[in-house]
């Protein structure tokens, strides 16, 4: 423990900056920023914290309303994730039904079951992230249901006896305490959407809000931005 | 004439793109979209149409909200101006009062003296279009007093009597009509905020909004993205 503690601290000597990515899956702009986020952790020297929280939530308390409630901003929106997904690489289709899955669903059930793997399991949560996204966003199934989180849970790598102790950990007050911290910090750092991105330079932190500041965050972070895929050989930029 | 027409036939048909800009300048984000496209006109093969249209008007009509009368959204868009404004190479400086100008004064006077500019000197559209952002974005100026306007308007090469006739065609109902046809042509594209991007690509239009989305613009027109300065040496993509 000492020993991990004065690597850290050397780390962060070294220059490396905090970043805080608060992300409620079921947001599609915010899976975009979720992958370049992953492809950027070895490329800049970042310290990534994956908070999941609850974006209804911080909307609520925020006074922001659902960009979907707008007809022709539902439609741009319909129109630009496609041509955002082709730009970012990340296999999205559109949902069938969006308004049901944001406005009736809602994302508390798969927020906690998140959660819960986050505090028994961590290893697991970037995959199993990833592995809901694909449920709801690629394959358009319903992540409130227990066979679905299940599948996603299998997917990652959790096997039957883990699986378990998460679904079962899900209504525990750690768990619902834990997203209810998440989403309160988030407000701390005057959140409004998501994904909100917090970056910590120079002990002050900044908030950036969607998928699509990443250059400005390179900037103020002082790393080089190299397009939503540092690892193509011929970066789309 | 006829030369003229076939000089167009022909650019179009070596693939030059149609772009209309639909833009209010009292819109902040709206001036780095603006410089933006003015960079690239001479990289990309596109035909640039400059439409000023009322914010106000257009965003009534579709329902939406100004982002501003959410306090969080407010704060953060006080320090996402300032970090963009760096990045874009624009200087964009923070107003005192942005309730003021965007829900009291409006945009209606400075839009009807572009529209008057472009009917009568369209030479001066782009030059005009700069130097407005520069009196109320940069110096904090009042746009809807008639000594600003003026002093926009010499600025950028009009001289007193190309300037009388200006201020003397604002009221004229050439002017409100073609400013209310702006907006009008913007909704039927589904705008719903500005700066409101249509790309012609195979006659079919394509929206794009905002002052964030030219790599995914330059994706779908088949053009190279260079960041928001293509003449720096060093891009800052």
């Amino acid at each position: 423990m000492m020993r991990l503690l004065q690597l850290r601290t050397m780390a962060s000597a070294a220059g490396t900056k905090k970043i805080e990515f608060f992300y409620d899956i079921f947001s599609p702009y915010t899976w975009f920023a979720f992958e370049v986020l992953m492809r950027y952790k070895k490329h800049w020297n970042i310290d990534l914290e994956l908070k999941p929280f609850l974006l209804a939530a911080v909307a609520k308390e925020a006074g922001n309303t659902a960009p979907m409630l707008v007809p022709n901003k539902a439609f741009y929106m319909g129109k630009d994730l496609v041509r955002c997904a082709k730009y970012f690489k990340v296999p999205l289709k559109m949902v069938e039904n969006p308004h049901e899955l944001v406005l009736v669903k809602g994302s508390i059930i798969p927020n906690r079951f998140l959660i819960a793997t986050d505090l028994l399991y961590p290893q697991y949560l970037e995959p199993l992230s990833r592995a809901l996204w694909m449920e709801v966003w690629n394959k358009d199934e319903d992540f409130t249901q227990i066979e679905i989180l299940s599948r996603a849970g299998l997917t990652c790598g959790m096997n039957q006896e883990e699986l378990s102790r998460v679904l079962e950990h899900m209504t525990h007050q750690e768990t619902k305490d834990r997203l209810k911290a998440h989403s309160k910090q988030a407000l701390e750092y005057r959140a409004f959407g998501s994904p909100s991105i917090v970056a910590h330079v120079g002990g002050k932190p900044m908030l950036f809000f969607g998928s699509d500041r990443f250059p400005v965050l390179a900037q103020e972070i002082g790393e080089k931005w190299l397009g939503p895929d540092p690892d193509d050989p011929e970066p789309k930029l």
